[in-house]
């Protein structure tokens, strides 16, 4: 009887530390780009990750890596950002989840800050040896098109795209 | 003793499965919004849930699925939008419980997205057979009222309004 | 062994909760603080805890305080503003943490909101009697400057600068 209880409360705090560690690996993307950490924002992803922005397409966590040093990202840290992405809502299945959050790019120019961006972004996780890892990342600015929306629904519902 | 420890211990994970839930319905909240997803939306609320936002007042679960229907939402959402809702605050108080967070309104327009509001957010939650919905949500724009900044004072300190 | 089981089981849910912890205490400091409370915000910090913000540098408890009675802080929450702070990463060691997120401040000014600022914001913060306190917070303009950007890395990595 009460290994059972002790079982099934197991199984409870598993699914709480799952989903934390999930939201945290998500709110550690925007401090570590912005940063410029490209090991650490690289190792978000697993080794065969991808991440789809606005038809920019990396296939590999050494493309994510590639993307945080590219001479765009660069000039966008040097001149003052911040990739400030909103609360997200995780759906865990087992070894697999999905999570979708909002963002919003503020970049610092001529010494003033402004939006330059909002987007939805949805994540496709996987828990691998090392823990969790994004598998698929794709992301779509709010500018009214259907993409974006589908991404926000999908994400909020837990299924993948 | 065993039977003590783990009771107590169920006591506490319980708390904290109460917290995220509420998080995550919170954090929810703007995909869904964005996303035009009426149905999803008006879940959040309990069937005879309040939805009073600066001068419109929803009063059933239904209001809040039509608001989202309203052509004016349609509107926001077609050129693009973020109802980009910061992390909250809750507390908790058995099967009742307040949460807090501000939000801002981005909007796309002319190609370019800009902060048309900021707001301060004040929930009442309760639990019911299908889990924590939202009882009573008052939200007012950060333009300086003292309500505004009331909601806030009073979410944080987990009082109803 | 259901003992040990169950003490391991203890020690993961402490860990939880005092993640949780510190989630909200940073996500109450914009709503209190744009709700004006003072004796909440700086009951947010230890008695003899820092806030270092571009230039101002604070020292106790009862300069946080001091701080939201100042005129200018009364100034930017009577004409409206939100110190809006984005989803925190944390990291705990014992009865020390180290917290990290980004911040953007929205005001409101001649009928308009608009993003005065993005900032990266780091925390270590101290387990006391009455729970997690903030120790040291230290703030800045992610305006480009490297200090900035060594904040976020040094926070996501749960470093104490």
């Amino acid at each position: 009887m009460t290994d059972d209880r002790l079982a099934r409360l197991e199984d409870r705090v598993q699914r709480l530390e799952d989903e934390l560690a999930i939201v945290r690996l998500v709110a550690s993307y925007g401090p570590l780009v912005d940063a410029g950490e490209a090991d650490a924002v690289a190792d978000l992803w697993a080794e065969d990750g991808t991440y789809d922005v606005e038809g920019w397409r990396m296939t590999s966590r050494e493309d994510v890596r590639a993307m945080v040093l590219s001479d765009g990202h660069q000039h966008l840290i040097e001149g003052g950002c911040s990739h400030f992405l909103g609360p997200v809502t995780v759906t865990v299945d087992g070894d697999s989840a999905v999570a979708v959050c909002e963002s919003i790019l503020v970049r610092h120019r001529d010494g003033g800050f402004s939006v330059r961006r909002a987007g939805a972004n949805h994540f496709h996780l996987g828990r691998g040896a090392d823990g969790w890892r994004i598998k698929d990342r794709r992301t779509r600015a709010l500018d009214g098109s259907a993409e974006a929306r589908d991404l926000l629904a999908k994400g909020a519902r837990g299924e993948t795209w």
